[in-house]
Order: C-alpha cells, then structure tokens, then sequence
C-alpha cells in the first residue's frame, strides 16, 4: 500500500504571504517584505492594525488568486506516483475561505481528486505517515512523521525535520 | 486521552432525504416517501431523472436548512463530554454545499468547536476510534471502528455494527 502524504496550502503550495503583503502595503503605504517576516508575523510587526490584517482573510475572493509555489506542482505530480497525496488545510479557521481554496487547488492541482481535499482545523483527525506544513503545532497530536516546510515565521524554530522547498521535499521522498 | 468520534452529516445528523424527497415530489409531482427509499435510493427508482435528482444537491442552499436528526443534538451533547467529537462528511463531492453545511453546524451544535469540523471525501483520511456514518464504504480503509447508522438506502446491508437512532448510539457508548 502506498505511504499517505499529507500537505498544506497556506506557505506551503500557496504563496499566501506575497499577496498578504500586497493588499497591507497597498492600504496602509507600508513597503514591507517577506525579509520583514522573519521569525515574526505582520500581525506583530504592526499589533494595532492586527484585526485588520486578519480581515484580509475573511473576504471569500483573497485565497483565489495566490500564486503557487515555486516547484509544487511538479514534485507533488511527480510525489503522486509513489504517495497517496492529500491536501489538509486548517480552511475552518476561514471559512469564507472554501470556495476560493477549492477552485484554486482544481486549477493549479489538476491531476490530483478533490476527494483527496481535506478542509479541517484540527490536524490530529488527519491520518497520514507525513505532513508537510508550515504550522509546527499541527505536529504535536499528529501520529505519522511532521515535515517543517520553511516559512518566514517559524524559521528559527529548532526540532524538526525541515525542508526550505519543493526540491528539498523532491530529495526527502524520491 | 480522551476516544474519538467522528460522526457524519447526512442521514446521520441531517435529515436529508426528508428535503430531497420534499422538493423532488414538487417538481415532479410525485408523492415518494422514506418508505419508498428502503433498500435504494431516488436516482434508482427514478433513473431517467437521475441527473435532475442529483442536481439539487449542488445549490448552494439545499443544504442550509436541513431538519436536525431526532436526539443527535442532546445526545451529541452528552458524548462531547466523554468523547472528543469530529463532524467529517464528504462535502468535496458536493463543493456548493461548504457554507450551508458550515453554517448549519454552528447553528445546530453551537456547542461544538468548528476546529473539529472536517469536509472531505475520502474518510480514510480521518483518524479517530469511531465513525458513525450511513455510508459503510467508508468503513473499508477506516482504522477505527465502523458504527452503521441506519439509513434507508443501507437496511439491507449486513456485517456491521448497526445503531438505528441516536438513542441507541448513547447506548452503545454510555
């Protein structure tokens, strides 16, 4: 039976933080890049506005237009050949979210069953034998292998196995 | 730590068939009831409608104000404090229905954090200890174990753990 790859979307497949940027700098004449995330969210880099950049993600059109990671849809077809591939996003956090992250994955994801789509908030109902995600925490409860996708956040977290991208993943698997 | 499970929507806590059949019977000026669905389905007993039968589950509202199941809520109520409850159903066959089925959920089971809300379509994916689900195809790659909740289509159908009401489902982990 073919080992289960469970995979993130958010900074993982989908570059959700270079249109996060664009809309905050754009409304609020901000210029700050992905540098500035470093180790820190743009919700702590500017806590007075943190509803407002957290209302970004309420309107059901901004996860529709993100632009794919680089690498992602080569490896994960190549990766679909030998794993049982999943796509398991925390959606429930956002539920404005649902069509647009749908439509996305069909159209960047073409090759891959949406009854492989997983639209959840707790990941530990995920059973997989690895999860590729940016969001540590989502590792604590998971019973299979925890994959550290590097992200400007959680690049100074320690402990975990770690990819920085979609060829660093091709090399883990295949 | 606490057992999981993991509980389905239609048929299981939403009344389906009692809206499908509502609406079917005033397009098509038929007079069909649950009796006439015991051990088939609408799509099979009206085959040349099959794809008129089916559409309705792809507007966006069919879904938003299904009847609740007879003693799901109260009973639901007493298991979340034993058990750790995920709702998991299949709504990547039906992408319409996200939204009505989300905002059913919290109307419905306001008690029920929505982190614990799963849309899916292949339930192997869920890891819990238990799956109430009208559905046993669901059961076949299913780790836990398979709970058959009695549905018109499935009281033909033998080899499973069976629960005919919720009351019984409070028996069975009570």
């Amino acid at each position: 039976m073919k080992k289960r790859i469970a995979i993130d979307m958010d900074e993982v497949i989908a570059d959700f933080n270079a249109k996060h940027l664009r809309v905050f700098n754009r409304d609020y004449n901000e210029n700050f890049t992905v540098n500035d995330l470093q180790g820190t969210r743009l919700r702590e880099l500017r806590p007075h506005l943190k509803n407002e950049i957290t209302a970004y993600l309420n309107d059901p059109a901004f996860f529709r237009d993100l632009d794919v990671m680089r690498d992602s849809q080569k490896v994960i077809k190549q990766l679909s050949e030998q794993y049982e591939i999943f796509i398991t996003t925390a959606a429930m956090e956002f539920p404005a979210s649902f069509t647009s992250k749908y439509e996305w994955l069909k159209e960047q994801f073409p090759f891959l069953n949406e009854m492989n789509f997983v639209f959840c908030g707790d990941k530990s109902v995920i059973r997989a034998d690895y999860l590729i995600d940016d969001n540590s925490r989502h590792f604590q409860r998971f019973e299979g292998q925890g994959i550290l996708f590097t992200a400007p956040h959680n690049v100074n977290e320690t402990g975990y196995v770690r990819v920085n991208n979609w060829l660093e993943v091709r090399n883990y698997f295949l």
